[in-house]
Protein backbone atom coordinates (compact mmCIF):
# COMPACT_ATOMS: atom_id res chain seq x y z
CA UNK A 1 0.00 0.00 0.00
CA UNK A 2 1.65 3.40 -1.08
CA UNK A 3 0.31 6.93 0.12
CA UNK A 4 -1.84 7.16 -3.17
CA UNK A 5 -3.97 4.12 -2.32
CA UNK A 6 -4.80 6.03 0.97
CA UNK A 7 -7.13 9.88 0.89
CA UNK A 8 -5.43 12.51 2.73
CA UNK A 9 -7.59 12.67 5.64
CA UNK A 10 -6.99 9.25 6.23
CA UNK A 11 -3.24 8.94 6.54
CA UNK A 12 -3.81 11.97 9.06
CA UNK A 13 -6.12 10.37 11.36
CA UNK A 14 -3.90 7.64 10.97
CA UNK A 15 -0.36 9.37 12.12
CA UNK A 16 -1.47 11.59 14.40
CA UNK A 17 -4.02 9.09 16.36
CA UNK A 18 -0.76 7.79 18.44
CA UNK A 19 0.14 10.86 19.24
CA UNK A 20 0.48 12.31 23.09
CA UNK A 21 0.86 16.28 24.40
CA UNK A 22 1.30 17.92 27.00
CA UNK A 23 -1.83 19.12 29.47
CA UNK A 24 -0.81 22.87 28.23
CA UNK A 25 -2.18 21.84 24.32
CA UNK A 26 -5.85 22.40 24.35
CA UNK A 27 -5.93 21.71 20.49
CA UNK A 28 -3.86 19.14 18.52
CA UNK A 29 -3.94 17.93 15.18
CA UNK A 30 -6.86 18.65 13.25
CA UNK A 31 -7.86 22.23 13.43
CA UNK A 32 -6.50 25.22 11.36
CA UNK A 33 -4.03 25.47 13.79
CA UNK A 34 -2.69 23.96 17.21
CA UNK A 35 -3.45 26.08 20.11
CA UNK A 36 -1.76 26.16 23.82
CA UNK A 37 -2.24 27.45 26.97
CA UNK A 38 -0.37 30.53 27.15
CA UNK A 39 -1.46 33.17 29.86
CA UNK A 40 -4.50 34.21 31.09
CA UNK A 41 -4.87 36.87 28.57
CA UNK A 42 -4.06 34.74 25.23
CA UNK A 43 -3.08 31.00 23.84
CA UNK A 44 -0.19 30.65 21.54
CA UNK A 45 -1.35 29.33 18.24
CA UNK A 46 0.98 27.04 16.26
CA UNK A 47 0.96 26.09 12.33
CA UNK A 48 2.87 25.08 9.47
CA UNK A 49 2.21 25.29 5.71
CA UNK A 50 4.14 24.50 2.70
CA UNK A 51 4.24 25.63 -1.02
CA UNK A 52 5.82 23.64 -3.67
CA UNK A 53 6.95 23.63 -6.76
CA UNK A 54 4.23 21.69 -9.19
CA UNK A 55 1.93 21.21 -6.53
CA UNK A 56 1.44 24.91 -5.45
CA UNK A 57 2.70 26.61 -8.00
CA UNK A 58 5.16 26.50 -11.17
CA UNK A 59 8.35 26.47 -12.11
CA UNK A 60 8.39 29.06 -14.67
CA UNK A 61 5.79 31.51 -11.58
CA UNK A 62 7.71 35.07 -10.41
CA UNK A 63 8.80 33.95 -7.42
CA UNK A 64 7.87 37.38 -5.51
CA UNK A 65 4.21 35.70 -6.18
CA UNK A 66 5.20 32.17 -4.90
CA UNK A 67 6.40 34.15 -1.32
CA UNK A 68 3.70 36.54 -1.03
CA UNK A 69 1.40 33.02 -1.34
CA UNK A 70 3.37 31.07 0.81
CA UNK A 71 3.04 33.71 3.62
CA UNK A 72 -0.61 34.61 3.01
CA UNK A 73 -1.32 30.83 3.30
CA UNK A 74 0.03 30.79 7.18
CA UNK A 75 -1.97 33.82 8.11
CA UNK A 76 -4.90 32.46 6.57
CA UNK A 77 -4.44 30.09 9.16
CA UNK A 78 -4.07 31.81 12.12
CA UNK A 79 -6.70 34.43 10.69
CA UNK A 80 -9.44 30.98 10.81
CA UNK A 81 -8.81 30.73 14.18
CA UNK A 82 -9.78 34.05 15.55
CA UNK A 83 -5.84 34.84 15.53
CA UNK A 84 -3.17 37.48 15.41
CA UNK A 85 -0.52 36.55 13.33
CA UNK A 86 2.75 36.91 15.53
CA UNK A 87 6.37 35.15 14.25
CA UNK A 88 7.65 32.66 11.95
CA UNK A 89 10.22 30.76 10.35
CA UNK A 90 10.76 30.02 6.96
CA UNK A 91 12.68 26.62 5.56
CA UNK A 92 13.63 26.78 1.86
CA UNK A 93 14.44 23.76 0.45
CA UNK A 94 16.12 24.69 -3.06
CA UNK A 95 18.21 23.09 -5.95
CA UNK A 96 21.65 24.40 -6.65
CA UNK A 97 20.67 25.62 -10.12
CA UNK A 98 18.03 28.10 -8.56
CA UNK A 99 18.99 31.95 -9.37
CA UNK A 100 19.93 33.74 -6.40
CA UNK A 101 17.67 36.19 -8.68
CA UNK A 102 14.55 34.10 -7.82
CA UNK A 103 15.45 33.60 -4.26
CA UNK A 104 15.43 37.61 -4.01
CA UNK A 105 12.02 37.22 -5.49
CA UNK A 106 10.76 34.75 -2.96
CA UNK A 107 12.09 36.93 0.06
CA UNK A 108 10.45 39.81 -1.35
CA UNK A 109 7.18 38.99 -1.67
CA UNK A 110 7.15 37.33 1.57
CA UNK A 111 8.50 40.27 3.46
CA UNK A 112 5.68 42.35 1.66
CA UNK A 113 3.28 40.17 2.94
CA UNK A 114 4.80 39.40 6.25
CA UNK A 115 4.98 43.62 6.69
CA UNK A 116 1.41 44.05 5.17
CA UNK A 117 0.04 41.44 8.17
CA UNK A 118 2.43 42.35 11.14
CA UNK A 119 4.13 39.27 11.32
CA UNK A 120 7.74 38.52 11.97
CA UNK A 121 9.97 36.54 9.67
CA UNK A 122 12.44 35.64 12.86
CA UNK A 123 14.64 32.89 11.21
CA UNK A 124 14.55 30.03 9.32
CA UNK A 125 16.39 27.04 7.96
CA UNK A 126 18.10 26.28 3.96
CA UNK A 127 19.15 22.60 2.62
CA UNK A 128 20.00 21.84 -0.63
CA UNK A 129 17.15 19.57 -2.54
CA UNK A 130 18.99 16.99 -5.04
CA UNK A 131 18.86 17.37 -8.39
CA UNK A 132 15.44 16.98 -10.05
CA UNK A 133 13.27 17.59 -6.85
CA UNK A 134 11.09 20.63 -6.78
CA UNK A 135 11.96 23.29 -4.78
CA UNK A 136 10.02 23.64 -1.32
CA UNK A 137 9.26 26.79 1.39
CA UNK A 138 7.23 25.54 4.26
CA UNK A 139 6.55 28.67 6.71
CA UNK A 140 5.77 27.72 10.70
CA UNK A 141 4.79 30.00 13.19
CA UNK A 142 2.98 31.39 15.79
CA UNK A 143 0.10 33.35 16.22
CA UNK A 144 -1.94 34.94 19.28
CA UNK A 145 -5.42 34.58 20.46
CA UNK A 146 -7.78 36.10 23.33
CA UNK A 147 -9.21 32.90 24.56
CA UNK A 148 -12.94 34.85 24.55
CA UNK A 149 -12.37 35.01 20.19
CA UNK A 150 -10.83 31.51 19.72
CA UNK A 151 -13.34 29.74 17.02
CA UNK A 152 -12.62 26.07 16.55
CA UNK A 153 -13.74 23.85 13.21
CA UNK A 154 -15.90 21.78 16.32
CA UNK A 155 -18.88 24.05 17.47
CA UNK A 156 -21.30 23.95 15.01
CA UNK A 157 -24.75 22.84 15.90
CA UNK A 158 -27.38 21.50 13.87
CA UNK A 159 -29.37 23.97 12.66
CA UNK A 160 -26.49 26.48 12.36
CA UNK A 161 -26.62 29.02 9.39
CA UNK A 162 -23.23 28.10 7.06
CA UNK A 163 -21.29 31.26 5.30
CA UNK A 164 -18.90 31.70 2.98
CA UNK A 165 -16.93 34.83 1.97
CA UNK A 166 -16.47 35.82 -1.46
CA UNK A 167 -16.49 33.83 -4.56
CA UNK A 168 -15.19 29.88 -4.85
CA UNK A 169 -13.51 28.28 -7.91
CA UNK A 170 -10.98 29.39 -10.70
CA UNK A 171 -8.56 30.63 -7.89
CA UNK A 172 -5.62 28.54 -10.58
CA UNK A 173 -6.55 31.14 -13.11
CA UNK A 174 -4.38 34.07 -11.02
CA UNK A 175 -6.03 34.36 -7.42
CA UNK A 176 -3.98 31.92 -5.54
CA UNK A 177 -0.67 33.77 -6.02
CA UNK A 178 -1.96 37.12 -5.03
CA UNK A 179 -4.99 36.52 -2.28
CA UNK A 180 -5.47 38.30 0.32
CA UNK A 181 -5.89 36.68 3.83
CA UNK A 182 -9.10 37.46 5.25
CA UNK A 183 -7.39 38.65 8.60
CA UNK A 184 -9.30 41.85 9.14
CA UNK A 185 -13.00 40.21 8.12
CA UNK A 186 -12.16 37.22 10.77
CA UNK A 187 -11.26 39.77 13.45
CA UNK A 188 -14.80 41.47 12.78
CA UNK A 189 -16.57 38.13 12.86
CA UNK A 190 -15.30 36.46 15.87
CA UNK A 191 -15.43 40.39 17.92
CA UNK A 192 -19.17 41.17 16.70
CA UNK A 193 -20.99 38.00 15.62
CA UNK A 194 -18.78 35.12 16.66
CA UNK A 195 -18.67 32.06 14.27
CA UNK A 196 -19.44 29.04 16.31
CA UNK A 197 -16.98 27.09 13.77
CA UNK A 198 -14.52 28.66 11.27
CA UNK A 199 -11.83 27.77 9.49
CA UNK A 200 -10.41 28.70 5.98
CA UNK A 201 -10.95 27.13 2.85
CA UNK A 202 -8.23 25.50 0.93
CA UNK A 203 -8.82 22.48 -0.38
CA UNK A 204 -12.45 23.49 -1.78
CA UNK A 205 -15.63 23.61 -0.18
CA UNK A 206 -16.43 20.19 -1.22
CA UNK A 207 -13.62 18.85 0.92
CA UNK A 208 -13.55 21.44 3.72
CA UNK A 209 -17.25 21.51 4.56
CA UNK A 210 -17.28 17.84 5.39
CA UNK A 211 -13.99 18.30 7.71
CA UNK A 212 -16.01 20.82 9.50
CA UNK A 213 -18.91 19.18 9.97
CA UNK A 214 -16.93 16.09 10.89
CA UNK A 215 -14.94 18.29 13.91
CA UNK A 216 -18.38 19.06 15.31
CA UNK A 217 -20.32 16.08 14.87
CA UNK A 218 -22.84 17.05 12.05
CA UNK A 219 -24.30 16.77 8.86
CA UNK A 220 -24.71 20.02 6.78
CA UNK A 221 -27.07 20.56 3.85
CA UNK A 222 -25.69 22.85 0.46
CA UNK A 223 -27.90 24.60 -1.62
CA UNK A 224 -25.77 24.58 -4.96
CA UNK A 225 -27.89 27.51 -6.26
CA UNK A 226 -26.91 29.57 -3.59
CA UNK A 227 -22.58 28.62 -4.11
CA UNK A 228 -21.38 31.76 -4.85
CA UNK A 229 -19.05 30.84 -8.23
CA UNK A 230 -16.38 33.04 -9.34
CA UNK A 231 -17.01 34.60 -12.78
CA UNK A 232 -17.50 31.49 -15.43
CA UNK A 233 -17.15 29.02 -12.70
CA UNK A 234 -19.50 26.47 -12.43
CA UNK A 235 -20.99 24.82 -9.27
CA UNK A 236 -18.25 21.86 -9.19
CA UNK A 237 -15.68 24.29 -9.68
CA UNK A 238 -16.84 26.54 -6.74
CA UNK A 239 -16.79 23.20 -4.83
CA UNK A 240 -13.92 21.04 -6.43
CA UNK A 241 -11.13 23.55 -7.43
CA UNK A 242 -9.49 24.99 -4.15
CA UNK A 243 -7.47 27.16 -2.76
CA UNK A 244 -9.62 29.90 -2.31
CA UNK A 245 -8.35 30.86 1.02
CA UNK A 246 -12.29 32.54 1.91
CA UNK A 247 -13.22 31.89 5.18
CA UNK A 248 -16.09 29.18 6.03
CA UNK A 249 -18.15 29.62 8.97
CA UNK A 250 -21.39 28.56 11.04
CA UNK A 251 -22.96 30.68 13.23
CA UNK A 252 -26.79 30.14 15.02
CA UNK A 253 -29.72 31.40 12.63
CA UNK A 254 -31.02 33.81 15.44
CA UNK A 255 -28.04 36.03 14.47
CA UNK A 256 -28.49 35.35 10.76
CA UNK A 257 -30.31 38.95 9.97
CA UNK A 258 -28.21 40.92 11.95
CA UNK A 259 -24.97 39.72 10.27
CA UNK A 260 -25.81 39.76 6.57
CA UNK A 261 -27.24 43.44 7.88
CA UNK A 262 -23.86 44.33 9.36
CA UNK A 263 -21.65 42.58 7.43
CA UNK A 264 -22.01 44.35 3.77
CA UNK A 265 -21.63 48.07 6.22
CA UNK A 266 -18.52 46.96 7.45
CA UNK A 267 -16.96 44.99 3.98
CA UNK A 268 -19.13 46.39 0.97
CA UNK A 269 -16.75 44.63 -1.43
CA UNK A 270 -16.83 41.30 -0.41
CA UNK A 271 -20.01 38.89 -0.88
CA UNK A 272 -21.21 36.85 2.07
CA UNK A 273 -23.12 34.29 1.26
CA UNK A 274 -25.58 31.86 3.21
CA UNK A 275 -25.18 28.81 1.71
CA UNK A 276 -26.74 25.78 3.95
CA UNK A 277 -27.11 24.72 6.85
CA UNK A 278 -25.89 22.42 9.34
CA UNK A 279 -27.96 19.39 10.08
CA UNK A 280 -28.42 16.49 12.91
CA UNK A 281 -27.68 13.83 10.60
CA UNK A 282 -24.06 13.23 9.34
CA UNK A 283 -23.96 13.33 5.82
CA UNK A 284 -21.86 13.22 2.40
CA UNK A 285 -23.22 15.23 0.62
CA UNK A 286 -20.30 16.41 -0.82
CA UNK A 287 -17.16 14.46 -2.16
CA UNK A 288 -15.67 16.74 -4.65
CA UNK A 289 -12.57 18.87 -3.81
CA UNK A 290 -8.41 18.41 -3.85
CA UNK A 291 -6.76 15.57 -2.39
CA UNK A 292 -3.18 15.67 -2.65
CA UNK A 293 -2.05 11.96 -2.52
CA UNK A 294 -4.75 10.69 -4.01
CA UNK A 295 -4.30 8.94 -7.68
CA UNK A 296 -7.37 10.71 -10.02
CA UNK B 1 24.62 33.53 -10.72
CA UNK B 2 23.09 30.20 -9.06
CA UNK B 3 22.87 29.45 -5.07
CA UNK B 4 25.59 27.19 -6.34
CA UNK B 5 28.00 30.28 -6.65
CA UNK B 6 27.26 31.36 -3.16
CA UNK B 7 28.05 30.17 0.50
CA UNK B 8 25.33 28.96 2.36
CA UNK B 9 25.95 31.49 5.06
CA UNK B 10 26.15 34.66 2.40
CA UNK B 11 22.90 33.87 1.15
CA UNK B 12 21.36 33.21 4.61
CA UNK B 13 22.78 36.90 5.46
CA UNK B 14 21.12 38.16 1.99
CA UNK B 15 17.49 37.23 2.41
CA UNK B 16 18.09 38.38 6.47
CA UNK B 17 19.51 41.52 5.96
CA UNK B 18 16.51 43.55 5.38
CA UNK B 19 14.03 41.53 7.84
CA UNK B 20 11.52 43.36 9.74
CA UNK B 21 10.39 42.53 13.35
CA UNK B 22 8.44 43.74 16.10
CA UNK B 23 9.72 44.64 19.37
CA UNK B 24 9.06 41.34 21.03
CA UNK B 25 11.50 39.55 18.80
CA UNK B 26 14.71 39.95 21.17
CA UNK B 27 16.94 37.36 18.96
CA UNK B 28 16.03 37.18 15.21
CA UNK B 29 17.84 34.63 12.61
CA UNK B 30 21.41 33.96 12.88
CA UNK B 31 21.45 31.87 16.37
CA UNK B 32 20.17 28.36 17.26
CA UNK B 33 16.68 29.85 17.14
CA UNK B 34 14.50 32.70 17.54
CA UNK B 35 13.94 34.17 20.99
CA UNK B 36 10.43 35.81 21.43
CA UNK B 37 9.71 37.74 24.45
CA UNK B 38 6.67 36.01 26.32
CA UNK B 39 6.69 36.87 29.49
CA UNK B 40 8.31 37.61 32.97
CA UNK B 41 9.57 33.80 33.40
CA UNK B 42 10.36 32.95 30.17
CA UNK B 43 11.16 33.68 26.70
CA UNK B 44 9.82 31.85 23.59
CA UNK B 45 12.09 29.90 21.88
CA UNK B 46 11.20 29.45 17.53
CA UNK B 47 12.68 27.31 15.28
CA UNK B 48 12.30 25.44 12.35
CA UNK B 49 14.71 22.57 10.69
CA UNK B 50 14.17 19.94 8.09
CA UNK B 51 15.67 16.52 6.66
CA UNK B 52 15.75 15.83 2.76
CA UNK B 53 16.16 12.80 1.26
CA UNK B 54 19.39 12.42 -0.49
CA UNK B 55 20.74 15.54 1.89
CA UNK B 56 19.92 14.05 5.18
CA UNK B 57 19.45 10.26 4.62
CA UNK B 58 19.30 7.84 2.41
CA UNK B 59 15.56 6.45 0.49
CA UNK B 60 16.61 3.24 1.67
CA UNK B 61 16.90 4.25 5.20
CA UNK B 62 15.05 2.70 8.01
CA UNK B 63 12.10 5.91 8.34
CA UNK B 64 11.80 5.18 12.22
CA UNK B 65 15.43 6.40 12.06
CA UNK B 66 14.99 9.15 10.12
CA UNK B 67 12.06 10.18 12.08
CA UNK B 68 14.56 10.31 15.31
CA UNK B 69 16.77 12.59 13.43
CA UNK B 70 14.03 14.54 12.45
CA UNK B 71 12.49 15.49 15.88
CA UNK B 72 16.36 15.06 17.93
CA UNK B 73 17.82 18.18 14.96
CA UNK B 74 15.52 19.91 16.57
CA UNK B 75 15.59 19.30 20.12
CA UNK B 76 19.54 20.00 19.76
CA UNK B 77 18.88 23.59 19.00
CA UNK B 78 16.22 24.26 21.83
CA UNK B 79 18.84 22.52 24.08
CA UNK B 80 21.73 24.86 22.72
CA UNK B 81 20.33 27.86 23.78
CA UNK B 82 19.47 26.52 26.65
CA UNK B 83 16.03 25.91 26.58
CA UNK B 84 13.23 22.93 27.19
CA UNK B 85 11.69 21.81 24.21
CA UNK B 86 7.54 22.37 24.64
CA UNK B 87 5.61 21.53 21.15
CA UNK B 88 5.94 21.04 17.25
CA UNK B 89 4.58 21.05 13.94
CA UNK B 90 5.52 18.24 11.05
CA UNK B 91 5.52 19.14 7.41
CA UNK B 92 5.20 15.78 5.72
CA UNK B 93 6.21 16.52 1.63
CA UNK B 94 6.46 12.99 0.36
CA UNK B 95 5.87 11.28 -3.46
CA UNK B 96 2.82 8.97 -3.75
CA UNK B 97 4.55 6.40 -4.45
CA UNK B 98 5.61 6.25 -0.83
CA UNK B 99 5.18 3.38 1.12
CA UNK B 100 2.43 3.24 4.20
CA UNK B 101 4.94 1.47 6.17
CA UNK B 102 6.82 3.63 5.50
CA UNK B 103 5.23 6.81 6.87
CA UNK B 104 3.84 4.36 9.82
CA UNK B 105 8.23 3.77 10.49
CA UNK B 106 8.94 8.01 10.34
CA UNK B 107 6.21 8.67 13.03
CA UNK B 108 7.12 6.13 14.89
CA UNK B 109 10.56 7.64 15.41
CA UNK B 110 9.41 11.29 15.72
CA UNK B 111 6.74 10.05 18.65
CA UNK B 112 9.58 7.86 20.49
CA UNK B 113 12.49 10.76 20.50
CA UNK B 114 9.46 13.23 21.20
CA UNK B 115 8.31 11.20 23.93
CA UNK B 116 11.85 10.76 25.41
CA UNK B 117 12.64 14.85 25.08
CA UNK B 118 8.96 15.54 26.25
CA UNK B 119 7.89 17.37 23.35
CA UNK B 120 4.36 17.67 22.06
CA UNK B 121 3.35 17.15 18.35
CA UNK B 122 0.60 19.12 17.25
CA UNK B 123 -0.04 19.39 14.14
CA UNK B 124 1.25 19.57 10.80
CA UNK B 125 0.83 19.44 6.50
CA UNK B 126 0.91 17.15 4.29
CA UNK B 127 1.93 17.91 0.90
CA UNK B 128 2.39 15.73 -2.45
CA UNK B 129 5.86 16.13 -3.55
CA UNK B 130 5.99 15.66 -7.77
CA UNK B 131 7.61 12.29 -9.50
CA UNK B 132 11.21 12.37 -9.25
CA UNK B 133 11.52 15.18 -5.77
CA UNK B 134 13.35 14.10 -2.93
CA UNK B 135 10.94 13.00 0.27
CA UNK B 136 10.95 16.03 2.97
CA UNK B 137 10.60 15.59 6.61
CA UNK B 138 10.22 19.66 8.27
CA UNK B 139 9.95 20.20 11.80
CA UNK B 140 9.25 23.62 13.59
CA UNK B 141 8.09 24.64 16.70
CA UNK B 142 8.59 26.20 20.58
CA UNK B 143 10.58 26.07 23.30
CA UNK B 144 11.07 28.01 26.31
CA UNK B 145 13.58 29.07 28.52
CA UNK B 146 13.99 31.45 30.94
CA UNK B 147 16.18 34.58 30.38
CA UNK B 148 18.07 33.84 33.33
CA UNK B 149 19.28 30.57 31.20
CA UNK B 150 19.05 31.94 27.73
CA UNK B 151 22.66 31.74 26.05
CA UNK B 152 23.25 32.89 22.56
CA UNK B 153 26.33 32.25 19.92
CA UNK B 154 27.14 36.39 20.30
CA UNK B 155 28.27 36.13 23.92
CA UNK B 156 31.58 34.70 23.72
CA UNK B 157 35.03 36.91 24.89
CA UNK B 158 38.17 37.00 23.94
CA UNK B 159 40.40 34.34 26.29
CA UNK B 160 37.04 32.58 26.63
CA UNK B 161 38.07 28.61 26.43
CA UNK B 162 36.29 27.15 23.56
CA UNK B 163 34.89 23.38 24.78
CA UNK B 164 33.17 20.68 22.81
CA UNK B 165 31.18 17.83 24.11
CA UNK B 166 31.34 13.86 23.04
CA UNK B 167 33.66 12.91 20.05
CA UNK B 168 33.65 14.38 16.27
CA UNK B 169 33.65 12.87 12.75
CA UNK B 170 32.63 10.38 11.34
CA UNK B 171 29.63 10.45 11.94
CA UNK B 172 27.81 9.60 8.55
CA UNK B 173 28.80 5.89 9.68
CA UNK B 174 25.43 5.52 11.95
CA UNK B 175 25.41 8.35 14.66
CA UNK B 176 23.80 10.91 12.40
CA UNK B 177 20.68 9.03 12.69
CA UNK B 178 20.33 7.84 16.40
CA UNK B 179 22.02 10.63 18.28
CA UNK B 180 21.04 12.01 21.57
CA UNK B 181 20.53 15.68 21.99
CA UNK B 182 22.45 17.27 24.56
CA UNK B 183 19.77 18.61 26.50
CA UNK B 184 20.72 16.85 29.95
CA UNK B 185 23.74 18.30 29.49
CA UNK B 186 23.20 22.10 27.79
CA UNK B 187 20.48 22.25 31.17
CA UNK B 188 23.44 21.31 33.64
CA UNK B 189 25.87 23.83 32.12
CA UNK B 190 23.05 26.84 31.85
CA UNK B 191 22.41 26.01 36.00
CA UNK B 192 26.38 25.54 37.04
CA UNK B 193 28.25 26.78 34.45
CA UNK B 194 26.94 29.11 32.36
CA UNK B 195 28.18 29.18 28.96
CA UNK B 196 28.89 32.64 27.45
CA UNK B 197 28.33 31.29 24.17
CA UNK B 198 26.84 28.07 22.83
CA UNK B 199 25.40 26.14 19.72
CA UNK B 200 25.12 22.54 18.58
CA UNK B 201 27.48 21.55 16.25
CA UNK B 202 25.39 20.36 12.86
CA UNK B 203 27.33 21.34 9.74
CA UNK B 204 30.89 20.62 11.71
CA UNK B 205 33.15 22.48 13.55
CA UNK B 206 35.53 23.69 11.16
CA UNK B 207 31.71 25.53 9.93
CA UNK B 208 29.86 26.31 13.12
CA UNK B 209 33.29 27.51 15.24
CA UNK B 210 33.78 30.33 12.64
CA UNK B 211 29.83 31.53 13.08
CA UNK B 212 30.06 31.65 16.62
CA UNK B 213 33.54 33.82 16.51
CA UNK B 214 31.75 36.05 14.17
CA UNK B 215 28.32 36.16 16.28
CA UNK B 216 31.06 36.94 18.77
CA UNK B 217 33.26 39.39 17.09
CA UNK B 218 35.93 37.54 18.15
CA UNK B 219 38.86 35.30 16.28
CA UNK B 220 39.72 31.92 18.09
CA UNK B 221 42.92 29.57 18.55
CA UNK B 222 42.18 25.67 18.12
CA UNK B 223 44.59 23.19 19.04
CA UNK B 224 44.40 20.64 16.66
CA UNK B 225 46.39 18.13 18.79
CA UNK B 226 43.31 18.84 20.85
CA UNK B 227 39.94 17.89 19.02
CA UNK B 228 38.51 15.21 20.53
CA UNK B 229 38.47 12.38 17.40
CA UNK B 230 35.84 9.88 16.70
CA UNK B 231 37.66 6.38 16.62
CA UNK B 232 39.09 5.97 13.47
CA UNK B 233 38.66 9.35 11.93
CA UNK B 234 41.56 12.14 11.53
CA UNK B 235 41.78 15.61 12.97
CA UNK B 236 40.15 16.74 9.00
CA UNK B 237 37.27 14.63 9.74
CA UNK B 238 36.48 16.28 12.99
CA UNK B 239 36.30 19.40 11.74
CA UNK B 240 34.38 18.78 8.47
CA UNK B 241 32.14 15.99 8.36
CA UNK B 242 29.06 17.30 10.24
CA UNK B 243 26.17 16.44 12.13
CA UNK B 244 27.66 15.77 15.48
CA UNK B 245 24.87 17.58 16.99
CA UNK B 246 27.71 17.65 19.38
CA UNK B 247 27.64 21.33 22.12
CA UNK B 248 30.51 23.65 21.51
CA UNK B 249 30.43 26.50 23.84
CA UNK B 250 32.91 29.07 25.32
CA UNK B 251 33.39 30.30 29.29
CA UNK B 252 35.62 32.46 30.85
CA UNK B 253 39.21 30.66 31.95
CA UNK B 254 38.46 31.52 35.50
CA UNK B 255 35.49 28.63 35.34
CA UNK B 256 37.25 26.20 33.32
CA UNK B 257 39.24 24.26 36.17
CA UNK B 258 35.66 23.59 37.92
CA UNK B 259 33.98 22.69 35.02
CA UNK B 260 36.49 19.76 34.36
CA UNK B 261 36.16 18.84 37.54
CA UNK B 262 32.68 18.65 37.88
CA UNK B 263 31.79 17.57 34.53
CA UNK B 264 32.89 13.94 34.88
CA UNK B 265 31.18 13.66 38.08
CA UNK B 266 27.43 14.75 36.62
CA UNK B 267 28.39 12.76 33.05
CA UNK B 268 30.79 9.89 33.26
CA UNK B 269 30.18 8.73 29.92
CA UNK B 270 30.56 12.12 27.98
CA UNK B 271 33.56 13.51 27.18
CA UNK B 272 34.63 17.14 26.99
CA UNK B 273 37.09 18.22 25.78
CA UNK B 274 38.66 21.89 25.98
CA UNK B 275 40.17 22.79 22.22
CA UNK B 276 41.41 25.89 22.20
CA UNK B 277 40.22 29.86 23.55
CA UNK B 278 39.01 32.61 21.57
CA UNK B 279 40.72 35.45 20.63
CA UNK B 280 40.96 39.57 19.93
CA UNK B 281 42.10 38.88 16.80
CA UNK B 282 39.35 37.79 13.93
CA UNK B 283 40.78 34.52 12.45
CA UNK B 284 39.72 32.05 9.37
CA UNK B 285 42.05 29.04 11.03
CA UNK B 286 38.93 27.08 9.77
CA UNK B 287 37.97 26.63 6.30
CA UNK B 288 36.63 23.05 6.58
CA UNK B 289 32.59 22.12 6.86
CA UNK B 290 29.13 21.15 5.02
CA UNK B 291 27.63 23.60 3.06
CA UNK B 292 24.59 23.16 1.53
CA UNK B 293 24.64 24.73 -2.12
CA UNK B 294 28.71 24.95 -2.80
CA UNK B 295 29.62 22.61 -5.37
CA UNK B 296 32.50 21.41 -4.50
Amino acid sequence: MNLADSSEDDLIKRVTSQLSQSAEVLVGPGDDCAVIRESDSYHQLLKTDCVVEGVHFLAEEDATRVGWKAIARFVSDIAAMGGVPHSCVVTIILRSDTPIAWLDALYLGMRSCASRYALSIVGGETSAAPVGSANVISIAGTGRVAPSKLTLRSGAQATDAIFVTGQLGGSIAAKHLDFSPRLNEAHWLVEHHKPTAMMDLSDGLGKDLPRLAAASSCGYLIDREKLPCSPGCSPEQALSDGEDYELLFTIPQCQKNALERNWPLRFPSLTLSCIGEMDEQISSQLTEGWDHFKTV
